[in-house]
């Protein structure tokens, strides 16, 4: 078996976390502490511009929106398509944030590569290795999220098919696991995450909305991120979550977004680090 | 929420079971128990054709073999590709039985189309919506694995993309899910298989080699499935597991599996059920 | 580690399963298959009657009823007390079965002892020591069900504490682990039992009652309990489940445990085995 | 069902967290934030002296330390009893810090009211009511771990047993559940955390040691728990940890831990709370 390890992932004894750069001059894993910021699914133009006008206002790095939403029941909303896509990379490009969303598919891939700078590979994909093979292959930056059903040694495995494809540019994001108590959507495993630190050179954000799927718990959950290590946040904001078209019961409306964000920099600040773009942020301020 | 049932799978108060025709005569869903057999991984020509003659003259009614193998990691074997399809499809051919081999992606579809009977869409798949669309285009007839994280209700979600798809020619497979007790390689749901049978009209398989990873419970799982009115299973078979590129300590010898269908009829006779074939069989011998 | 591993309860090579007798000269392990049936909670004399008069005229070997019920709500029917293990002892002695009653805490001990013939010690105490250790040196025979958050092996260390007590007629009873999915109330591991009869000498029973939690379930899994290889059933019949303080559910009527009863022999017979007493009962029968 | 709801635990609209009072000036629940720490098992007198010196020394509030052990196996250390007791409530009175430990079975219950200010309820007796009836009349606080396959709603249920038998000063302990991934110990699940304690009245600490069972990641856990809000921590020191008889791996070094109290301060700071009894010591350092 020990010629199926993973060793690209790995982190050598004091080797750095692998610094990506997400555009902008967005740079996630030096440090400093990043939040991916937006709507789960891109609904009309006025959702994305009101959610990427909140989200950069409070201070986000990254703008997030699913273009094509994997859905448990085919008879739910699938999402906008290319025209979501649209939408989200001229908000990013107005309010100079890099932007993010799924690829659910090898076939969306080159269309995907048009308009965002980061892409995602979502939970239910995280064993899809045909995907991982494409995705590896673009050298695009990509989000690799924790299937709900994997454990932290094939979430490894998962990334070292990308690194072994070519493609270092690789964020890992726990967002909860599935286990026997079913009361929140998902278990959010912040010491699994912790030990993929340690274990691995590349940076681990949090999604604290998927793994809790309440709103009042988001905030929480994002500050434990925070203080357990973490590299980052992706984090879903609604302008309006009441009439969202999915998962707004764990949306945070933008003035809870912005009360978080004003918490992170004393937080971080108490285990010696920042909020990337912090220092530059509260010059301007001052 | 309501509008997001998957109502299509669902069995109506007194609805038979879907027969599934796989070709060369063999039905599954029609109250007989039918078995699907054969190796892992296609490896190559001698061992396709031991596996082939060893479950043929055991009574098998279908041959299974994979040749695009989905790893945990990218550094193990992944199949023999296109040269394992066309062994699998001349051992079919050669022993009158239908064969099925899992497609990963829809881009291995067409190929795929041109050597199987059966397309085999595998555990870590069951969510790839996209995959799902595509082969429910294909009208061919198709195994569903339940994903190891997912649950009864998304497995038959994922079925009922299917058959939103415009294809009814689906079976059902557990396969044994994740939970906390890790000592077995999985844990077999059989209880969730018989609920399953209860509420969807869709046949049910079972496949007790991968969901316990170990030879010796093998024939008492499948006896157990049998007994919980199961229409079938899928086993490993494997001429020499000690040799297997792929999950031999979970393959039966040709003995074993030869053992296992001699019990078969009478316990299923035991429950008021035949085992596929077997009058033919029988017929021919006495 | 090696030193506190669990080896009186193991099985040696070639060893035969430790016999266990009940009383009323029906013995657990001797390669029959024997039935302990009846109501979850002992209500009241008439229902006692009921269900004793039931189940004996059905086949079953052993009388259960539960006179002290661990509830996870304070305030849910606690249980008859010493008032039902009268009743229970009653009718165990007018149907000459033996009859078997869950102890919860070491102070009920010596109050249990004048009542039952068998001790069970139920699945939220399988992992209460100071009850472990006061049941084995009362010497009387002892079901042990698994923790539904234990693993296959805490519960044979479990058991090993009885053994090492002094007390080895011990019977493992499999009744259901917690996972991810919560359709069914557990999820009932029957490959876990196969594996605990290959590594531990001790007789291992199956609750098909409590791990899945509902009726239509309870006979496909009985008989799949006894094709996988189990020594025997522990199931819940109520003469009025609808009307049941407890567990109503899961309880068989009558007439379906009936049904089960005369499904067994045959099932039994297709693997080699036989139901206990069943012998006697067909002479007498013909 | 309804009428089966643990009521009394429950946080009415805008209700304030019961404070508990443990000796020696110590309250849990009042807003602050208290650290209860020592090692898992008492050894002897001088590791007891030891460790009770370093936690104080670093500003813990509560000494902790195991007499009696619940171990999987037989054969483990089980603990010093009453000597360790003994050697617990010296050190307690020395250092003027009110005492816990974990009580087994009832049966302990009134050696232990002689030597301990605070009873603890171990995870594997979250679910034995007779316990829970009995320390319910003893009036003591007391700290009630969840079972590791325990629900958030049956760990509610058990903390009623403990109010409706008239004791309300009852403090919750997270420590981690059990998941299909066995990477780390247990799955620490801080968001159950933090929905307990909106749900309940009661106050709620963490146990970073036992959910994850690494020394590594006990720091980051206990510092997610605090900014997640948790009352307080139940952590694991060992003057030597390499040499203890019980959890080792998971302990922290008195160097360690006086980090870990360092760094406590500042990040409440930033989530607008404190250090319980860290005015009182700044005062005196000023």
């Amino acid at each position: 078996m020990a010629s199926h390890e993973a060793t690209k992932v790995l982190r050598a004894a004091g080797e750095a976390t692998i610094q990506v750069s997400l555009g902008s001059g967005v740079t996630l894993g030096d440090g400093r502490f990043t939040v991916i910021a937006g709507p789960c699914a891109l609904e009309n133009a006025d959702q994305v511009e009101k959610s990427a006008t909140a989200v950069k206002q409070a201070g986000a790095h990254v703008l997030r929106g699913g273009a094509f939403k994997p859905r448990t029941s085919p008879y739910a909303f699938q999402g906008l398509g290319e025209m979501g896509l649209k939408l989200l990379a001229e908000q990013g490009k107005r309010h100079r944030m890099p932007v993010i969303s799924e690829v659910m598919d090898v076939s969306q891939l080159s269309l995907m590569m048009d308009y965002v700078d980061v892409l995602q590979i979502g939970a239910r994909n995280m064993h899809n290795f045909s995907l991982l093979r494409e995705v590896a292959k673009t050298q695009r930056p990509v989000v690799l999220k924790r299937g709900f059903g994997a454990t932290l040694e094939e979430w490894l495995h998962a990334a070292e098919y990308l690194l072994d494809g070519g493609n270092d540019q690789v964020i890992l994001c726990e967002r909860g696991i599935r286990s026997f108590d079913t009361t929140l959507r998902n278990t959010l495993d912040l010491a699994g995450m912790a030990w993929v630190k340690e274990r691995s050179k590349l940076p681990v954000i949090v999604d604290p909305s998927h793994s809790t799927g309440v709103r009042s718990l988001v905030i929480p959950m994002a500050l434990a991120a925070a203080a357990a290590g973490a590299d980052g946040l992706m984090v879903e904001v609604h302008p309006t979550p009441e009439t969202a078209l999915c998962d707004g019961p764990q949306a945070l409306t933008p003035a809870m977004f912005g009360s978080l964000m004003q918490t992170l920099p004393g937080l971080l600040q108490a285990t010696g680090r920042k909020l990337s773009g912090y220092e530059a942020l509260t010059a301007v301020g001052s």
